[in-house]
């Protein structure tokens, strides 16, 4: 089936007669198209997309035919909003307070319109294998950025060179940084979202260093802690307790899981070894066309895994003024368990 | 005034008792916050900053004085809807529905929101004299960069070499781009929002060359059109009635006049040389923080222009499956005209 097809099938048991998606990743992801302004609307025998001109010749060539493409203006609620019928869903966590102020108004009699959550957002939770094979491809991009850093050295350069560095690099390789590069040394690692800065890395401190390539449209995440130079007793104390947890909630991976679970499972670890007021964020999140997605593995998870989930497994430990440690691999969940998609090793590595 | 004083006087004018700011754009214009989760409530003699744990740090850097800054979870909502009180404004371009109806959920008794338009885009729209020489620098850094790639010629290269060439230039200087470099030669010059492709730049040919820099947090947007060697009578009469337009359209800038107006003084140009059909968007739209933001001159403008407004003047001519013309310059508008922030030359370029 097509992803068209599967969204209709969802549509129709939601008991909606249509859905209007308006969020541009969920109609690049059903459509191909990759322009600034486009909206589809779907029932189960109904494939419709909507552009302006400045698009029309990029959607003829991307848009696969079974969508229709009806002409429209620069606006395109009117239009949309002429072709809906009956109980229409709206995307109400990306749409507008505005947007659905103006399409009720547009609307005509006999058209109820309902917020509908996230439908398109749980087709793209589950991969399909040829969206696997271009997340692999992103992450081994940004494994041989890693290994190339690391050839580099990190010591006696600032945080931003190396970060900037990196990005410049992931360019030459023909893609973009999934989202700006974390290069966080000594006490800056122990901030979960440091912004790389004029710091010089010194010897001898723990490197947080995350990073992600974005490649034919899909994202790659993956982190490792380095050391410049033996850490301390503490330092390397730490870090196997996150790669021990790390390790264990990847081997909790698997189809039916719960997202809570896993996070649990990393999280109690970390406790009970007095760290547990130290680890302030979830344990991992999906990956896809964007680098936050579902399913979420987290204290607050509702998800349950599946088969062809792509999921980031990343505990961490922050120490206030002293480190940090975070180890994050990105991963398929399989049919028995889990492929790790992140290639660097995860015993603590001592770098120049 | 700070912002936030000026932000607390259109609350009062607007007969608020606060206003919820939640886009991060305008997060950062009131308080220098960069993270990815904060938000504002702004009262005539209060000034809320939220963010979560990963962000005290960098928050309490950066965020003014003027700003106190409650302890809140990552999810900010309850805590900030704790604090509302009264008729509260809330940001209804920007606010989706679903975080609405967490809001309407969580706010106290006597609590009372309201959609409350673009206030604090009003306030962004007209420009501080420190702003506008960000925004002058981030204009020079890529005119620097035009006359980079014109050194290295356009012909017998890809749009789409030049285009990465161009952005990655933009990155050795510091910068970052301020959208995706558009280099479109030929007939993809026909297409107002092509993207760069394999297609080699040949001789004798309209390139429409649209790039800008992202520095220090302002953007900059400049567009010329070049001849790679003679392009021919028709092409140059259409650049040259473009250029007649696209100066008619600078000299009709001043404070005081309308969006409509400006807009109407190219395109009437256009219209009787009888090409009105083939200048399909609008002739500007401010620039600041973000690429595309208010006023905008355009046909269904009702902005009227203000001393410090920042915008483009941008008319073009696109002949389908032929070829297209766009000039642009980033002005900003002062006492008794306007201030060209763009400096390459307006007569046609014959570039190699």
């Amino acid at each position: 089936m097509t992803r068209g097809e599967r969204l209709g099938e969802l549509v129709r048991k939601r008991e909606l007669e249509m859905l209007f998606v308006s969020d541009l990743i969920n109609v690049r992801y059903l459509t191909g198209f990759t322009g600034t302004n486009g909206a589809c609307l779907v029932a189960p025998e109904l494939r419709l997309f909507f552009t302006d001109f400045r698009y029309t010749e990029r959607a003829a060539e991307k848009v696969g035919a079974e969508w229709e493409r009806p002409e429209a203006e620069r606006e395109l609620l009117p239009q949309i909003a002429k072709r809906m019928r009956g109980r229409v869903g709206y995307e109400d966590a990306k749409l507008s307070v505005r947007q659905l102020k103006r399409l009720r108004e547009a609307v005509g009699e006999g058209v109820d319109l309902v917020p509908a959550g996230d439908l398109v957002e749980e087709l793209r939770a589950v991969k399909e294998p040829e969206e696997i094979e271009r997340i692999a491809a992103a992450a081994d991009l940004a494994d041989g950025v890693y290994r190339w850093a690391l050839e580099r050295g990190l010591a006696d350069k600032s945080e931003r060179d190396v970060a900037r560095a990196c990005e410049a690099r992931i360019r030459e390789l023909g893609a973009e940084p999934s989202f700006p590069t974390i290069v966080a040394a000594g006490a800056n690692g122990a901030l979960p979202h440091a912004e790389p800065g004029e710091r010089q890395i010194g010897r001898g401190e723990l490197v947080v260093f995350d990073m992600g390539a974005l490649l034919d449209g899909y994202c790659s995440d993956c982190t490792r802690t380095f050391a410049t130079g033996e850490p301390g007793e503490e330092a390397r104390e730490v870090y196997e307790l996150v790669r021990e947890a790390q390790a264990a909630a990847l081997e909790a991976v698997k189809p039916g899981a719960g997202g809570k679970k896993v996070d649990a499972v990393a999280r109690e670890l970390i406790a009970a070894a007095g760290h547990g007021e130290r680890f302030g964020h979830g344990t991992g999140h999906g990956v896809g066309l964007e680098v936050h997605e579902g399913p979420r593995l987290a204290v607050s998870s509702e998800d349950e895994l599946r088969q062809g989930n792509v999921v980031t497994v990343e505990p961490g430990v922050y120490l206030p003024g002293r480190f940090g440690v975070r180890i994050e691999d990105l991963i398929v969940v399989t049919a028995d368990g889990h492929r790790n998609l992140s290639g660097p090793p995860k015993e603590l590595q001592l770098v120049s």
